[in-house]
């Protein structure tokens, strides 16, 4: 009874992230108001509670709080979302500039008081600054996307920053037991062709908005630094793990 | 950059909705255990905490106990999931018999003490004993599923029923202005295939796992009222509106 075929999806391809954000936001932050689904390509739903992109830092997992600490001088915060960073880095005296780009999150981190642009990474070559630190927090490594964009991505980082500037960020390992039997065979089908394990094809849903789809790299400490070769970063520091999650200094040659 | 095309989906067909009630489940019922996600064949994602499933008669809305209190006699609960109804009307001195199509459901109601058989709507002929009520709560009105599809439904209710047997029940009606823009086109789009307005396409999805298509209907009193027609049941009693939220009393002529 195939009941579905019968309609056409009518999916807007749009600023999902943004619209989740936004209604999360309009709730105040508060748990229930919104789910962020994430889905692989594969099918695979990944779900949150939006109020995570609204939580203070005694409620951040403790390795972006080891990241968020190794910031130094003026920070660029990669993926800024609705800011929960930024503002936390801002209040330790830190001048924040947010890059983000879903014009919805753009637009709630500048309703927080966020100091905000609507870029994706890798950054347009056009003049931002220059930084000390770039921060990638909240997971925000995966933007890396795979070993060839992680490339563009970590040489038009360098171009806002300068020698010995910094890239605070936490990371995830796909390569522990809770990724499931979907995620081995995940793994392995990118294994199979050539691709970093964790190279994940994923986008975000809600309700009838879809964004487009976008690379999110999960790569083990050993995978980061294969990634960083060739690159102006070098792996400085590495944090203990947080079942998958890590934290990490890179520095720039 | 159509990246999701160089995978094939590999979406699991299979007893999502089980696997949710069953993480929820192990996890006491707990908030933000699970996320029950039904998606609309448009593509419209609607999200919802699985321990709605495990609310206890305080935390129900108030038209589900409205329904509730109209039980009398022996109960036959279709689509009782892990039970949340079906408990209560034990307690109240009930005989209750459930019935859902999930296997994981199953469990989990067998778990939790419900008397529970995996059935699905329209019921099968064989003997599940003859009820004094059947309840349809917690807006399972809706597994009437179209105007087709509701007459065989409510004739199989019938033969396990006696004359003056009731169904006691909770629906929804999509005429109101929260059914929002998308909503609004879906309702719009049935009406031109000749369909009941909010005769629905849905499946659940759960991590990998995706429920077949099936049938959900939303109708106001007016459009059940004709869902009825030439049907052994009438509309007897209608509650108080809860935003789109409606009770009702069928009774078996």
């Amino acid at each position: 009874m195939p009941l579905h075929q019968d309609f056409s999806p009518r999916l807007i391809s749009g600023d999902a992230f943004g619209q989740l954000l936004s209604a999360c936001w309009a709730a105040g932050g508060a748990p229930g108001a919104a789910i962020d689904t994430a889905e692989r390509d594969d099918g695979f739903l990944f779900q949150l509670d939006a109020s995570l992109y609204f939580q203070t830092p005694d409620e951040w997992c403790p390795t972006d709080r080891w990241a968020c600490e190794r910031a130094v001088g003026d920070v660029l915060d990669v993926g800024c979302g609705a800011g929960r960073h930024a503002l936390v880095l801002r209040e330790s005296g830190h001048r924040v500039l947010g890059v983000d780009p879903s014009p919805g999150a753009v637009s709630v981190a500048r309703q927080r008081g966020v100091d905000v642009k609507q870029l994706a990474v890798p950054l347009p070559a056009h003049h931002l600054g220059v930084f000390d630190t770039v921060a990638m927090l909240g997971g925000n490594l995966a933007l890396l996307g795979s070993d060839g964009t992680a490339k563009q991505v970590l040489a038009s980082l360098a171009s806002v920053t300068h020698e010995g500037s910094r890239i605070v960020g936490t990371g995830m390992d796909p390569h522990l037991p809770d990724i499931g039997a979907d995620g081995a065979a995940y793994l392995e089908e990118n294994r199979r062709r050539g691709r970093l394990p964790g190279q994940f094809q994923m986008r975000v849903r809600y309700g009838a908005a879809a964004s487009e789809w976008f690379e999110y790299l999960m790569a083990s400490e050993q995978e980061l630094v294969g990634v960083l070769r060739d690159t102006p970063w070098r792996l400085s520091e590495i944090s203990p793990y947080e079942e998958s999650r890590y934290g990490v200094v890179l520095v720039r040659r």
